[in-house]
């Protein structure tokens, strides 16, 4: 438990506040994480063991979040495409390190029609069986290799830079709601070059669009850096990530960028005529974001009350509540409609909660939701060209009855500031949780005296046979060589 | 053939016509297609059986189809979710007629784990057997029923219409790049309600939407009615349907739209409290459009010397050639950039070819690609403020070289009248190839003179006998009742 949530735990028992989400953070961590996903309706755990079902809030989030970063990708140069869901199981023994690091778990197709069984049931048709079994793609290095064989002939044809949006499949034993499912959504980077330095460039420079991306939009704060050689990607030469720091102190990889070298080119044939007319093989990377940011943000920024959603990819920036009294709240209504339509005229996206639930119930739900402003409009404030509105990351100290006009010149640079604030204030309980050491005892000394966060060391404590100790007796990783520290530390951790 | 392809055919014979794809539409239609969906670079056939690659110039085209729709769907309050992909053998037994028409040419996963066999080489693990297989989605509705039924309590929880932008797998036997393939992409929309009207409204209102999104961007005139018994959806009540004509004369089935009644609501459980307190069955509807629609594209717009995109949704819609000559052309590509800002600030998706082809190869890959606007421009042109631009559906007839201001000015307007001059030529040629019999004699004097089109009759053909032995002979399938016809007619055609 981090100090933040301790102290928090410690200020709900003495003065037994009211949290809209049970249990609260410093409760149970993991248990408030899915409170908050199934308070705000954003995903559930569906009857397909390990697959989740990503309702449409959780879903117009993840829009938002694509939409974002896909703009990001085209201005990088790089074309989106798709390539086929299942993939030969040849094309994944091709990368020897790749198969034996990684590509074990996966769902396995091996028929191809259905019949009624014996007790009429539905099995697989004996008759139906494909010489080759095909696996649901866990990733699609080898598939896009394969295509990339046929398209790159010449140096003309490079840099060839392509991504795909979709679906992919890991088989896992231990599930949780976004941060690990079988099935997950993503985009995945594959770009290919001429030369090994174009290749690095081009690592590096997608892990630091991931790392803007998250904290840009996202409000993510992360490091930026390599990983450890025991944390690489299987079948990379570098892996270069963002890591986060949840409020529990633990990590979360957020994104990873890889540099291939030839591994993947030499393995999937990707040669072509130099500019000496020499046959080279091409330099490739890869790189992938995915539905685990959601839960990453939800994380990092949602307290006892639920979720906070950073008004940039909020799938709703501000919610409008008709304090609704007696029956004919016409005039309220259409008050409240019209305010709608202003801020819509103004790009941003707002919705009127005219459902019949009570108006308690509304607040509520706007704050579970984690909506970043809550208008409330009653008859009085209507009457009076007004309106009250409330900060979700402040709640009820930021509440202030303005009139509309006010309001709505106000509204932009308010969501800028909530944007903002999240950002600062998950960078600061980072950087407080992030400690120095000088020595692994020193790290030992911490963990045991409950620190839940991070320590950043001297990288070459990756070799100290005490370090293989230290990660078992408190289960910690190397997260990253953050490029700051110019590869001379290495941040440890706990992760996800 | 149909008489425009016949024509064309001879026209190609007696001139010796150059065309930029061989074989010709008059030569060999199927081969023809291929052909296009090369030369533009839009997909191929992928190592794994019956799934396409969708290259990044027809990724792009399908992008823009989905950005257009959605807005569509979400303007009729649906909300976009994400279910999975992986469907338990027993969800797809409950629907009774479901599984009996549809259901058994699947991709079933039977294990979830890899690993080495006798001979080195991956094989699924003996030890990793599910208990129960689980097939990858052909289409979603028992899955998504299944929510359906957890989220539905109350008349109050009505409507709840969802949608998912997904791929689907159905196994095929013989594919065809982007028309029938093992995989493809679409959305599918689930909507539930209260009374068997509203379901009926709705099943009508979402086949009139695609109809329109049909005419309005993709410019394929279409037929809108019910499907016949024999043709419906395995589940519904009613589906309802758009077909187009191809230039071949066949049939293509280009989105469908189903009233389930209680079908899958009884199936699914989704049950809820009605305003009477009594408990009652949903009423559902399902929807769907595919990556099918780009093969519809391909062949009603398409010419013998390639693609030809609808404007609003091609990927490119001026394609600027700088005519280069010697060493340096630095102002000239700065000409050309020029534009094609002052191009993107109109809102338009212009693009330069800048690259090291030939010039007579860049205007044949323009054209190639169907890209609706080709503009050139040479030195000359540059100094007088010039350009030349030449449309793609009248080829060099419309070529024309007017004041850089002129054509900035009339650009959109141009892009229009292309739009509706495809849909006006394809409207007259599927008119004229509908022909209208009174008996079936008449239809099948008709074909066996050669008739490529459709036929319409009398709706009462479809109980008799000698119909049956018309639809061998031909290989003839009612298409579908037109909404217009009052269901007094049906249209007859060879189909896709």
């Amino acid at each position: 438990m981090s100090a933040q949530a301790q102290k928090q735990a410690k200020q709900n028992n003495n003065k037994k506040v009211r949290t809209a989400v049970t249990p609260t953070r410093g409760e149970d961590f993991p248990g408030w994480y899915q409170a908050v996903i199934k308070a705000a309706g954003m995903a559930e755990n569906s009857p397909v063991r390990g697959c989740m079902i990503i309702k449409p809030y959780g879903y117009a989030l993840w829009e938002n979040i694509q939409q974002a970063f896909d703009k990001i990708i085209k201005d990088h140069d790089v074309q989106n495409a798709y390539f086929p869901l299942l993939i030969p199981l040849s094309f994944l023994s091709r990368e020897a390190e790749h198969v034996e690091g990684f590509a074990k778990e996966c769902a396995v197709v091996t028929h191809h029609r259905l019949e009624k069984g014996e007790e009429g049931n539905l099995v697989p048709s004996p008759d139906a069986e494909l010489e080759e079994p095909l696996v649901v793609r866990p990733t699609s290095e080898t598939i896009i290799g394969d295509a990339m064989s046929r398209w790159v002939q010449s140096y003309r044809d490079l840099p060839l830079k392509l991504n795909q949006w979709c679906n992919v499949m890991r088989w896992e034993m231990r599930t949780r709601l976004f941060l690990r499912t079988s099935e997950f959504l993503w985009q995945e980077g594959h770009n290919a070059f001429e030369t090994a330095d174009e290749a690095h460039i081009d690592a590096m420079k997608m892990v630091h669009a991931y790392g803007d991306f998250a904290e840009d939009y996202l409000a993510l704060p992360v490091l930026r850096g390599e990983k450890t050689e025991d944390e690489r990607f299987p079948g990379a030469i570098a892996t270069y990530a963002m890591e986060a720091m949840m409020q529990d102190g633990k990590a979360l990889q957020a994104g990873t960028s890889h540099n291939l070298g030839q591994n993947f080119s030499e393995s999937c044939g990707i040669k072509f005529q130099g500019r000496d007319e020499k046959e080279a093989h091409a330099y490739t990377t890869s790189w992938g974001i995915s539905t685990r940011l959601i839960g990453g943000m939800i994380m990092t920024h949602g307290d006892d009350d639920g979720m906070i959603m950073p008004p940039k990819v909020a799938p709703v920036q501000v919610q409008i509540i008709p304090i609704t009294k007696g029956d004919d709240n016409t005039d309220l209504l259409e008050y409240c409609f019209g305010l709608r339509e202003e801020l819509k005229e103004r790009g941003l996206r707002a919705n009127v909660d005219d459902s019949d639930a009570r108006t308690p119930d509304k607040m509520w739900g706007a704050v579970k939701k984690g909506i970043p402003i809550r208008v409330e409009v009653g008859g009085r404030e209507m009457e009076a060209g007004q309106l009250t509105h409330v900060r979700r990351d402040i709640g009820k100290d930021s509440k202030e009855t303005v009139s509309r006009e006010e309001f709505l010149g106000s509204v932009q640079e308010i969501l800028d500031d909530i944007q903002g604030n999240l950002l600062n204030k998950a960078r600061e309980f980072m950087m407080a949780n992030i400690k120095d050491v000088d020595s692994l005892s020193e790290a030992q000394d911490l963990y045991a005296g409950g620190h839940a966060g991070f320590v950043r060391t001297d990288v070459n404590v990756l070799s100290d046979p005490e370090f293989e100790k230290l990660k078992d007796e408190f289960k910690l990783t190397p997260r990253v060589m953050p490029f700051d520290d110019k590869g001379e530390k290495v941040i440890i951790g706990k992760a996800y």
